[in-house]
């Protein structure tokens, strides 16, 4: 086998691959898309399923020093007024007026002028993109709108009461849910600093530039822990996290080579935090952020206190010493794993018969399909012993049943949505209760016994 | 033991006793509460999770006629003019001019006239209101307006574009997320008629009477299967799916009893459907529905081809023959399921002894805690035996370890979390290996050796 390109120049193998296979679908495709929505399809959904249980299992079920949480997406929305939201979660943008496009205002700035818009206020970029006649990268005009700022937050209204000015917000990230509840988890829950609460959940960013397919999207998925400390504690915490994180991307197979840690300088820092440092994955359109961990002071839970007016602190057990925790949040999206898995595992390689196949090298703990089970011919005798053997291990893992096509058409078919192991019965079967398993990145072929493949499987598959 | 008193009564303890153990908590609580909203605690959010692992298992992982998806929460805009919900899928409301608050007229008019209001148009019941002289139940002033349509979809703009119009809905069923992938999915799943597309996922309705705890809130989760197939076969499918919404109720553990069928009369059904049969639960507050059935046509698939331009159909793979499939719909509410296995499994008990005690009877299927671990003390050698004793379980299932004040009241805390069995280690377990196994509702106490204790509790948990 050879490899005969660097897939990672590109994200275009991968996004087909997704659509053909059942990954992952643009949103609402048949009506054109909409906003670099996407619909995960029976695999994608499998696959993203087993990312959440895994991380479940991991953080919550598995250790005695976390509890979970499943928060509403609407919020009272004062909780956006004291986390800051409502005044600085803004990107600034610009419109063109000959064709009204609207573009991110630093953004126009770096692509046409190729200087950084760090820091600039709405008035300094204003004045850039006029004074040197920026042009519209769409139409070509030199007329733009100030630069103005735009809530990332999307908005709704309740229709409850009879005021029309009920706003509401969609929240733009989960944390916000668990600071909410922290009275009512120390209250109901007898956990004991140092203790974090973990949710998995929806956020809405309402970006004017989505884009790189799922990398950024306006509707994602959040596995977020807010991490309660003394705030003494908080640098040894922050790299003991540090480690988990870098402990969860092995996990899942991650390749870590490909895998870096990028530390946020104290000046671009936001509002909330003392600390942050990315883990960033070398995607084919450029290293970008996969995961992140921020150090949040005590800042959200002491403006939660100070806008709801009430007592929010945590009293030691035995010096009965109250004071207000401090956090460490350890953040990890969803599509991205999902994106990162998929580039890691994605391969071309040309078979030694001359033929090309296309295998996804998931790790067999996140693969949306264990093992595949064919007969070599649909006919008695073959189908049903297949099927036994299918029900057999179906009990046991995420089984698929293949019984179309030549044999080889369904390695490949199951070497593209990443099925780690095959299982092929044949007229040995019948003979001696042997079937073939086939190992999907070496592509060996071994027999075993029926009785011997749960056990076997099993051992291949933890 | 005795049950002290009918417990059905009333929801009262079940919410006290969400609150009291981390089940549910009221959202934004720290805030005064936020529109009937709620937070779902520890325990809430594993009994959550439970729920939902088992249905995918049951209805997508085990059945080779299904398969799932995880589509966007926003879609296309169209899609809701094609289903019909920007149209039809309104409240009548009226407001009371003095005190300004918001009824729904047709409960107005049914609480205060005593007469129902089914089949009312706009300005019949705005004729009976203001006729009959009805009184603001809040106020107490006979000053309503006109009754005006609100449609139940929650609205939000996108910022992608210049344009400021781009509205954007929050979804009200995860159903069309389905429709809307369906061409994808039979252009790259080779599924064939008859065979189902199972979702998870929430919906957003902008009711403004919720109620009843987590029976109607405006943000929820939908547990939901279209079953694609051909027209003259719906009787027969309808039938099988009622069957298999019953076993469904069976697998979690519901009390038969308390299940009854609804037919609604053709009058009152819905724009799309030809039938609907309810799944309904004696609820405290009376019998509701909890799951539904619809026969929705090919009323959705139809709609979308002529709103979207796009070919929509099946082609028999044998006789090449294209139509539009029709679609069986069994919906499950997430928080509905839970509220009823609430109710079900609620008990208070005065024991032998006079003492009372809370017990939840929930399956150990959905328990959001299987076992619970305790050492008599927290002193060597109990507390690191009780500990391996933890590790060991902790593996195979989900385990709590509590540690702190008398035996007896860490049992009661297990029974009203549901925990179907605790394991204790006392001073006969460093002599001889063997734990007390402790059952939930018999409270009967047995000795088992620890080697024995994976395979026990493995049998008695499945």
């Amino acid at each position: 086998m050879t490899q005969v390109k660097n897939i990672q120049d590109s994200l275009k193998p991968i996004v087909a691959l997704c659509k053909r296979r059942g990954f992952i679908y643009p949103g609402s495709e048949i009506y054109g898309g909409f906003a670099n929505t996407y619909s995960f399809g029976p695999y994608g959904a499998q696959l993203k399923k087993n990312i959440k249980d895994l991380w479940w299992q991991t953080f919550v079920q598995k250790r005695r020093d976390m509890v979970g949480l499943d928060g509403p997406i609407l919020l009272h929305p004062k909780a956006w007024a004291a986390s800051g939201h409502l005044e600085g979660f803004n990107d600034a943008m610009i419109d063109c007026k000959a064709c009204k496009s609207r573009f991110r205002c630093d953004h126009l700035i770096e692509e046409e002028l190729k200087q950084s818009a760090d820091g600039l206020s709405l008035e300094e970029m204003t004045h850039l993109v006029h004074s040197k006649k920026v042009k519209c990268p769409k139409c070509g005009a030199q007329d733009f709108t100030n630069a103005r700022n735009f809530n990332l937050m999307f908005s709704t209204h309740m229709s409850k009461t009879g005021s029309e000015g009920d706003v509401a917000y969609l929240r733009p990230e989960t944390a916000q849910a668990i600071f909410l509840d922290f009275k009512n988890i120390i209250d109901t829950m007898r956990v004991r600093i140092p203790f974090g609460v973990a949710q998995i959940g929806k956020a809405f960013r309402n970006e004017i530039t989505p884009g790189n397919f799922v990398f950024r999207v306006i509707e994602f998925e959040q596995m977020e822990i807010e991490y309660f400390i003394r705030g003494e504690t908080w640098e040894k915490t922050f790299e003991d996290w540090l480690k988990s994180m870098h402990d969860w991307c092995k996990l899942i197979g991650l390749n870590k080579a490909r895998i870096h840690e990028k530390e946020h300088p104290k000046e671009q820092l936001s509002h909330y935090s003392k600390r942050t440092v990315d883990i960033v994955y070398d995607f084919p359109f450029g290293t970008s952020e996969l995961y992140g961990l921020a150090y949040r002071t005590d800042f959200d839970l002491s403006r939660h206190a100070e806008f709801s007016g009430q007592k929010i602190e945590y009293t030691d057990p035995e010096t009965r010493e109250k004071f207000v925790p401090h956090v460490i949040e350890p953040t990890f999206g969803v599509e991205r794993t999902i994106l990162a898995l998929l580039c890691d595992a994605y391969d071309e390689q040309q078979l030694e018969n001359g033929e090309m196949r296309t295998v996804l090298h998931l790790h067999p703990r996140v693969a949306p399909v264990k093992v595949g089970v064919f007969p070599l011919m649909k006919k008695d005798p073959l189908g049903p012993k297949a099927q036994a053997v299918f029900d057999m291990l179906q009990a046991h893992f995420t089984c698929e049943y293949d019984e179309s096509g030549a044999i080889g058409k369904r390695y490949r078919r199951q070497d593209e949505l990443g099925t780690p192991y095959c299982v092929t019965i044949d007229f040995d079967t019948i003979e001696n209760d042997t079937v073939t398993l086939r190992d999907r990145d070496s592509m060996e072929q071994t027999r075993v016994a029926i009785s011997e493949l749960v056990a076997t499987l099993s051992a291949k598959l933890i």
